[in-house]
């Protein structure tokens, strides 16, 4: 592995200006100062580097996701996290992350540069700078419900989806639902593609029809209810399986828009238990994902990665949560539905 | 959930009696323990009390599986573990367990019965009576290679047989191969189903053709390596990879009596590394599965488990070790292979 000198002597440069540029002194250019980090980490300084760091210092970057207030999907992970942290005292810093960091540096050069020896990704895409990175990094990373092959500093958690959706699907049928619609989250994500499959299997083992019509992608968000349901309603839908709280709160507003009830004239289920689905009207039942377990997980995982277990995934069991958004399915509305 | 006076109204017996059979006192018939015991466990008296138990035992049980010396499989499992428990202070007891201790009493009524919060269990399969409980334990319970759906109290760690496979059948694509035989563990295991699977798509993903003569079912012992070597040679086999090293090194006695030679003529690969692997002549080309970090793994889910995380799966990177035992296609050995 390379040392300070290796570097200096690359670079034609002082063994100071190395050392200076390594620990952040103010006496050198910001030019010479990337220089000597981009090329430390390209000469497999870094991982030495981080291995000798003695601050404890790790980070979450967060991107696409609420996280400021309790009601939302990252609060409690982040709080997870970090509890888990303070008990093996480490510290944790949380950066909200954009393109503009992604593309101002490599994701390798920002974490010696700030002395990090592991990041927590939360809402990252596939599509990321750093992601796409992640390949090759040799600094210890867990991503939250993305996978990236082979590198043994890389883990993921997250909850298990096949089983969250089989839970749901399962509900259903025993109340006698035949058209159920699942509308999911974004394409292109890992999680999606595989609750996808998770639904399609799951009614399959019910000896239930996965219909075209019925299954849609949309987005984490409420509104994106509107553009679906009345496609599911056409295609006699009698109950619809969400990939969100967020978007079942928007499809509980759209089909009360049409004069139709929920549970009595079809049914609704979520996926989250945000603290949202109490609130609904009615409550809503849904699939939960233990928030802060995954936090207390994704930092049990990376502290394994800083001491050298490859944990390459931690899944967390789903738990299905009744309240009171289903229901028997109803005759009229089955009858209505039949094409 | 029940009280000590439920159980002794349950039975129609003194609760002295009761507190006595569950606290292990001398001076009650063994026939009357038992019976409260078992009360205990239906009544839903177990888990309380072993979530009021301070002396913090845990247990490994096992069963068709060597551990004892240095070589085999089992062991580094058992130290990662213990090591991984000794840090925050559990007690750990190695248990060999066989069919007679299963049919003897109920899984969870054995737990607490010894007093144990939790256990990690090593070759167990799952028609194993103790396994087959599993369902519905409420003993924070951890799997080596099974799997149990949806129940919360139990876990499953394991090596990512996947990316296992399919780094040794790219490294023998590199080299040219294209009739590689797979002679996998034993039938009707998840691993060895799950490998299977791995194979199948890695081939395929490289063009390959699986074929039908070149996939068998053994045992992980060298000997079952005579059934099968023979078919695979009359095949056309130009590489062998092996489910195990012990299964490796049976092959390649097998071909060395046929008067081939290994790598030159055909390639081997094991799974696992043992230090058996670096003994063998050729040394052996495998993958590895961490052992030590299995067993800390374990540990760190079970550990989980009892602190109410429910951690449905944990899987460690398998690592691609090349030493002798491979070699490009040998242009004979292929062109005899030809059908």
């Amino acid at each position: 592995m390379a040392t300070i000198k290796d570097i200096a002597k690359h670079l034609g440069i002082a063994v100071s200006t190395v050392s200076k540029g390594l620990n952040g002194a103010s006496d050198i250019s910001d030019d010479m100062r990337q220089l000597v980090l981009d090329t430390a980490v390209e000469m497999g300084y870094a991982s030495k580097k981080l291995k000798a760091n003695t601050t404890r210092k790790v980070c979450i970057l967060i991107e696409n996701m609420d996280y400021e207030n309790i009601g939302q999907f990252g609060y409690e992970i982040i709080m997870g996290f970090k509890l888990s942290a303070a008990h093996r005292r480490w510290e944790v810093s949380v950066i909200p992350s954009d393109l503009n960091m992604q593309t101002a540096e490599k994701y390798d050069t920002y974490m010696l540069k700030n002395g990090f020896s592991g990041a927590f990704l939360l809402g990252f895409s596939l599509h990321d700078d750093w992601v796409k990175q992640l390949n090759k990094t040799t600094v210890p990373t867990v991503l939250l419900d993305n996978y990236i092959p082979i590198n043994p500093h890389v883990g993921y958690v997250g909850t298990d989806s096949v089983e969250g959706i089989s839970l749901a699907v399962n509900h259903l049928y025993l109340l006698g639902h035949k058209k159920i619609a699942f509308l999911n989250g974004s394409k292109n994500s890992m999680v999606s593609d595989e609750r996808y499959q998770a639904f399609i299997q799951s009614m399959t083992e019910h000896g239930l029809v996965p219909e075209e019509g019925l299954i849609e992608y949309g987005y984490y968000v409420p509104d994106c209810a509107k553009y679906h349901v009345p496609g599911f309603l056409e295609n006699g839908a009698t109950a619809i399986l969400c990939a969100s709280d967020l978007i079942a709160s928007g499809v509980i507003v759209e089909l009360t828009k049409r004069g139709l009830r929920v549970p009595e004239d079809i049914s609704v289920i979520g996926f989250d238990d945000l603290p949202l689905a109490t609130q609904l009207t009615p409550p809503l039942t849904t699939v939960r994902q233990d928030r802060t377990d995954l936090g207390k997980s994704a930092f049990l995982l990376l502290d394994g990665l800083i001491h050298k277990v490859s944990v390459s995934k931690m899944l967390l069991r789903a738990k299905f949560i009744e309240r009171n958004s289903t229901a028997t399915v109803n005759a009229v509305t089955a009858k209505a539905a039949k094409p």
